[in-house]
């Protein structure tokens, strides 16, 4: 089992999750683990609970102990993402230089980007979601969350830089930056040499003129 | 049937196609279609040459006289959008000055990546080139002859302003370009309400400074 802590904001200090609680949570881990494994090889109409029960090596039944379907592991799969995103973004919020922190992080970003492996399954929830009405609903919150968090982190960019933008304005400018992230998933697909080494300079001169020079 | 026509260069007209040959584009394309909308509801694994076969109103048999397998459909539809695509570029390129009419074609490049349905099914091949070595290689094939067309673009509009890139540099240029329009297919998913009147301007200026600044 692994040992999981949380911090403990009364007593200030890291403590030990309870084990069932600790316990739970690894098992749904293992489930999402193991479901992403299924959606990534089979699709997500080709990976059964039955198949996501034998990699997760769980019964059928506890899997959906846990989750109610295929939907609602999309669902945890894309809360998780969305949690991770959320703490990037709050992280270079918190940074002296918001401008410089967003630019200092266009490599990692890439990075998650070009994974194969990750960009497999997401590919195949936003194939899956323009289709099956359920999963577009749960990528489209998650969407719009990861967009109003950039906002706040433009708005910060430009805000010190003396731009007074508008919502419709800095929200154009988050449709930019996301659909260049975005295509990457694509790019690692259809073209496998791609280069991050070549693409980060001018991803960061793409992101020096958005921040700086949108009118 | 529809009346197909093709230039005749020998004697500089356009002449009827034989009606076979006519015929059997006709058939082809209206495979092609049913397919289409096939992979898009069902996706690639959902989708059966039975249930293509009764959405193209014809027998399975006539199916397999044209296309041996589904990967045959998936090759047809990347050759068939590849050939789009090396118009368009062709037209770009045959201009007088190069980079404005790059600039001027941005905004129906982003009209045909925002459209749902072609989104949904180039998705749906991408996803599934990322764990089917075939359609990977078929896809891999067209990106590969797209970039080069770019390339040959770029160098022209970066040429024509005294820039001497090397092919690297070329192809990184070209890599953020494409990865630009390949994202806004998986914004029009996960964001129903992007709106392509302020997408537009900030694209623009986005090519603006890649064409110009990169140093």
């Amino acid at each position: 089992m692994l040992l999981q802590t949380h911090y403990d904001h009364e007593n200030r200090q890291m403590c030990p999750e309870p084990v069932e609680h600790s316990r739970a949570e690894a098992r749904r881990a293992q489930i999402l683990d193991a479901a992403a494994d299924c959606f990534r090889q089979h699709g997500f109409h080709g990976a059964s609970i039955s198949q996501i029960s034998k990699a997760a090596g769980m019964s059928p039944g506890h899997i959906y102990h846990y989750f109610e379907n295929k939907e609602a592991i999309i669902s945890a799969i894309v809360a998780s993402d969305l949690e991770r995103f959320l703490t990037l973004t709050a992280e270079i919020r918190s940074a002296c230089n918001v401008r410089e922190a967003m630019l200092a992080r266009v490599a990692e970003g890439i990075d998650q980007c070009l994974d194969p492996l990750t960009a497999g399954l997401k590919l195949e929830i936003v194939a899956e979601a323009s289709r099956n009405p359920h999963v577009a609903e749960i990528v489209r919150a998650a969407d719009q969350v990861c967009r109003e968090s950039l906002m706040l982190t433009i708005r910060d960019v430009r805000g010190a830089a003396g731009h007074e933008d508008d919502d419709a304005k800095l929200a154009a400018m988050v449709e930019v930056l996301v659909t260049m992230f975005e295509g990457l998933q694509i790019r690692t697909i259809r073209n496998e040499n791609i280069d991050r080494n070549v693409v980060i300079p001018l991803f960061q001169n793409a992101l020096r003129n958005l921040l700086d020079n949108t009118p």
